[in-house]
């Protein structure tokens, strides 16, 4: 070759090799909805959360744009803006959207089902993962946990519940599978919008209301009108939900798609680590500030009552749909299995330790 | 310029545009020691699934290399290994260590202390990791949460524990800080090499020993040689460690640090989601194939003995030293905080739901 020419081809090879690594250094930028309103409290840090890990860890290449409710205005849209690739991702809980796939329902929680540690190891040991699967590819969607808020509280109250009469006529906001349970007790379930909870609740609009627990109660001021706080049956361990499209996941380089599964694991599981540290530290707070605040049990009869409704409505459903079917059997037959080891080890460690006590 | 000084000079960018790539990309190998054997269950694959992580989220900038004890030959010499950079990185737990620093002793479970999603708050969103790097730091060291085993058993007994009286003199494995506190019950505690345990407990060498919890135990066969499984009280939540050398640390690129801090901090969830999977699953192969296997909890006396046990050796160690008080009081006071949590939400509902039966 002539010198030139040498040289033509020493620039072409140099050019060729910068643009492979150019391309490896592409910047992808994804955008999110999410359910939740700006500077939501535990779920709007779990997805910056996620969004800064995945940014950090690709040195800038995956880029994550988080849009809020008063952004997007759809904060139940988000499988329907997901789906149709208006957002490449969501944030939200997937059974809000059972009205439009009944089966989403089951991969957020069910009453009398398990607590978070047990739903994880199904998840992700066992069948969980594939099932969501099955529910969410049709949509053209890819389907992660996106954060757990630990054990939901059974509601406030503002008089005791005694016994099944005391439900017969009860004015109740509950919304979802839980409210439908209630409704089969005799119980009157209505749903108002959060803005208008404390007021209805204070003027006797209603008799009770079901939130989350005390991290995300104590903001709405329920423990300063009401004096009964009941544990919970109905959402033993809500995990909300990462929604991508899957023609974005398909895009991304190998490397990236990595770094997103792995972004999103991390957010959801420390979503309930700081679940806990609020809820412990905003039940204190309500105790020290307004002693007359009472935790509460149901009484058995409640409780069996709740779970045979439970069961009915499940059973329902199960014969409804073959997919609905396969997935509350094996939720059943893990969680069968898996309460036995939480009965011997965290159950009986927590009854032995401090027998004296139940709060 | 003239057309060859043009067209050098262009090279020359070029060039240098490319070495700035080049070392962008270029590749760390990092060596980690584990405590553990080759093919180790649930600990053994923690490491890899950290590692793997690492490797396919960096696009294999990020290779780390794992030894098994079997190559280094120092199971419980990880911590000295890593500090004096024989190894970048180390997985092991923060007890063993205790000989040689006292405060280390901390950071993996206390007894009576904190449930695993209680000791994760502390961790990560209490003073949990502030006070590790206090102790850590001194020798050159970062250490981080490396997965949690569960709540563990008491321990597998040939003859029931009636009362403090059965304690007397009662051979039984138990190492570490909870053996302290047995003999301060009359228990003859020896150590036993873990090959040799099976057959000391058969031919009555010793009548008791600890391990860990069904998932890790049902290799060893102690089910089928004791029938009282009893629960735990010494090790809640006992949570394994990575351990890096800070100079490994520091010559990371920022990218590279994120994504290796994100890995373990997964992995670490990981295994207490895998560890409760399989404790459910070995658990129930336990009753099926060995009905006679009995789950047992100590009774109030022996329970009420062994935390004021417990509490006195804490407040020695307190005493001799501002750093242990530290790390003491902020656990004890976290623990009373979290626990009133625990008990309204999981505790209450474990106890509702199925109130007929302990195990």
């Amino acid at each position: 070759m002539p010198k030139l020419t040498r040289i033509r081809f020493l620039i072409a090879v140099l050019a060729f090799t910068c643009s492979i690594t150019a391309m490896a250094q592409e910047t992808y930028r994804l955008k999110l909805a999410e359910t939740w309103g700006p500077n939501s409290p535990i779920l709007g840090e779990t997805t910056r959360n996620m969004a800064a890990m995945a940014e950090k860890m690709s040195a800038g290449r995956l880029q994550i744009r988080i849009d809020s409710s008063n952004k997007h205005k759809a904060p139940f849209g988000i499988f329907e803006m997901v789906k149709a690739g208006q957002y490449d991702m969501g944030h939200t809980a997937s059974y809000y959207y059972k009205g439009l796939i009944p089966n989403a329902m089951y991969f957020t929680t069910v009453p009398f089902g398990m607590i978070a540690p047990e739903q994880y190891a199904w998840f992700y040991y066992g069948d969980g993962m594939a099932l969501m699967e099955k529910v969410y590819r049709p949509h053209g969607l890819l389907s992660f946990p996106g954060g757990n808020t630990g054990n939901q509280m059974g509601g406030w109250f503002r008089e005791q519940i005694n016994s099944l009469e005391d439900l017969q006529g009860l004015k109740m906001r509950t919304p979802g599978f839980a409210g439908e349970v209630m409704a089969e007790l005799g119980v009157a379930v209505t749903n108002i919008p959060p803005g208008e909870l404390y007021t209805a609740l204070e003027r006797g609009t209603i008799d009770a209301l079901e939130w989350v627990g005390p991290a995300l109660d104590f903001q709405m001021g329920f423990h300063q009108i009401a004096e009964y706080y009941y544990s919970g049956w109905q959402e033993p361990g809500a995990e909300v939900q990462f929604l991508i499209n899957e023609k974005t996941w398909a895009k991304l380089p190998e490397d990236l798609q990595e770094i997103l599964r792995v972004s999103m694991r991390t957010a959801a599981y420390d979503m309930y680590a700081q679940s806990t540290h609020l809820s412990g530290e905003a039940w204190a707070r309500m105790k020290q500030d307004y002693p007359e605040v009472s935790h509460e049990t149901f009484p058995p009869e409640v409780i069996d009552a709740l779970r045979t409704a439970t069961r009915k409505l499940l059973a329902e459903a199960a014969e409804e749909d073959p997919l609905a079917k396969e997935i509350i059997s094996s939720q059943a037959a893990y969680l069968e299995q898996v309460r036995q080891w939480t009965n011997i080890s965290d159950r009986a460690y927590l009854n032995t330790v401090s027998p004296e006590t139940g709060d």
